[in-house]
């Protein structure tokens, strides 16, 4: 185990410490590796709240056996492009990568392949999905049901979940592009923010407990985020856990177990990963210089405020990954520390 | 033909008219039929702006030979499960017909197939193609790119279109869930209708010329629609022209062409057709049980508005479908009589 002097660590150094305490609670050395590479993905991306330091949550469930430590992932194909995967109640991110290894296998010989999981937890953010697939040529639609926290349109009641959905398209030699989002307007962090800070949210960000849009972010928190849109972001929200929940034969809207008041329970979370081989479509020149023609059709918008110029999803997350695999990542102590006790676990062999 | 005394018609009676003025208009009576098939279902869902009054506006661009009667669509598969398909600047909704019926073929056998369609029209409303798909037991994404209305986030120049996209649900013995919908917040229209009544908008609809949101729906007339979610609806909308236009080697963004500003230039619109055999995954037992459950968990949330009980996606449209089935679809005399202008082009045979 490397030492840890600072608290800026390389990828590799990162990528280790991430493994070896994810073995710390009992992973397999493979399904580690693999489920530390999204997390750490996510951290170079600069998404800290989806970053390594989920492990910590993640080894909360795993040491009381709510997430299962060594599950037996099944991979199913109930036909040549369609796959269904049972997790097994292992950690999202390795029922994650084992879902979207077996889509990549299939499109690659298909030319487009789905795979359903089942049985899952919180898999991380998306886009270090996406970004693996578009780096292999792959453009893919992935996304994953959520405990609930929003109301069906004009509903009171918590019913569905924030339904992270992400979506990624290769640009050979160059930054694919990335769109990871939630459906929410808001993320309760904002709300929390505005809490502290009283001030006022937008009537356009979440409702009180009675379904009602407020102003007020501490009748906000007690109440339900409002999705993009109305009725058009509850659709997209009922879309993904559609697919994601209900296809898969996974848990969806209220049977999903909130891992807060029932961490000890199988979550039973669902998630799609549906990939497209874009070398089937063309050569990479091809592709490349239509996706080049396109983002820049976008950064050549003259924009409203002078000083903001327009962006193309992922750009920020694609900036920050170049930057962190420059200069590092730095890790907040106190997590850094938590790790490294995580790690300590392992016999040193 | 048959005789028209009244302006309510059956299903058949506006099938046959819709046919009928189709093949007036140069069509083969196959791919007339098949067009029309898509326009009165819309017709009959109630979605009266995207229904068989199109067939006016495909007119004029095909008496001016700016859309193709008698196209030679290509379907060219260049995996098992992806399809590239060239619409030869035929109607659209023809176009998307041949589109998705090659992909639901492939998707029978591999379980998930995606046709690409280039050279194409405006393709009509969605929800119709993810009704029919549902019908044969298909989970279905479907989209197609658009004029240019939308200008990038942060951006003050119209580069993408509205970017509509549906998606639809099968449900044995029941309703399938569907959801169609645009990326803008609002439509046009409903801007036209407040500045019409001199009534102020929501600053969350649309900008002024300047990319600034505005209040006054005459400045906000000569701006840009607004995506839903902000920078979320604005990569939602390009995920779609990805799919429909960059992938499938269509136009896209500003590339497309305008039909207002050139009806006698093909538009070389992109559509895509994600269908997703859902018989693979569970008996229709299996299926109809979780759509009813899943549609249950929604309707028996308690409401915010005690008079307005929440809703399941496509609920609207299912039901006006239901009802024209039995009553009869009513058509503005003025469009029955067009309609029946262009049927009467067809010598009796």
């Amino acid at each position: 185990m490397q030492d840890q002097s600072g608290s800026v660590l390389s990828e590799a150094e990162l990528g280790a410490l991430a493994t070896r305490s994810l073995i710390g609670l009992g992973l397999d050395p493979k399904d580690a590796a693999d489920t530390a590479g999204i997390l750490v993905l996510a951290e170079m991306f600069g998404l800290g709240t989806h970053g390594v330091g989920r492990i910590e949550s993640y080894g909360e469930r795993l040491d009381i056996a709510g997430i299962n430590p060594r599950p037996s992932i099944t991979v199913e194909p109930v036909a040549p492009a369609l796959i269904r995967v049972d997790g097994d109640n292992g950690v999202g991110p390795l029922v994650g990568m084992r879902a979207m290894e077996a889509a990549m296998q299939a499109a690659a010989t298909t030319g487009v392949a789905l795979a359903l999981a089942r049985g899952s937890n919180h898999f991380g953010p998306v886009s270090p999905y996406n970004y693996m697939a578009a780096q292999a040529g792959f453009a893919s639609l992935i996304g994953s049901n959520a405990t609930t926290t929003i109301a069906p349109w004009g509903g009171s009641e918590a019913r569905l979940g924030n339904s992270p959905c992400g979506f990624g398209f290769p640009n050979p030699g160059g930054d694919p592009i990335i769109l990871d989002m939630a459906i929410s307007v808001a993320a309760r962090a904002k709300i929390r923010n505005a809490a502290k800070a009283g001030q006022p949210i937008p009537d356009t960000w979440a409702t009180d407990r009675t379904g009602r849009p407020t102003t007020d972010p501490n009748e906000a928190l007690n109440g339900f985020l409002l999705p993009i849109g109305g009725h058009k972001g509850y659709g997209l929200a009922l879309v993904v856990d559609l697919l994601a929940g209900l296809l898969s034969g996974a848990a969806y809207l209220t049977h999903v177990k909130s891992w807060v008041d029932a961490p000890e329970e199988p979550q039973n979370l669902g998630h799609y990963f549906l990939l497209i081989d874009t070398k089937r479509l063309g050569a990479s020149d091809w592709l490349s210089g239509r996706m080049s023609d396109f983002a820049d059709i976008l950064h050549s918008t003259p924009p409203a405020d002078p000083k903001a110029p327009v962006l193309v999803p992922g750009e920020i997350e694609n900036r920050n990954l170049a930057r962190a695999r420059r200069k590092g990542v730095r890790l907040d102590p106190s997590l850094l520390a938590k790790l490294q006790a995580l790690a300590a676990r392992v016999s040193p062999g």
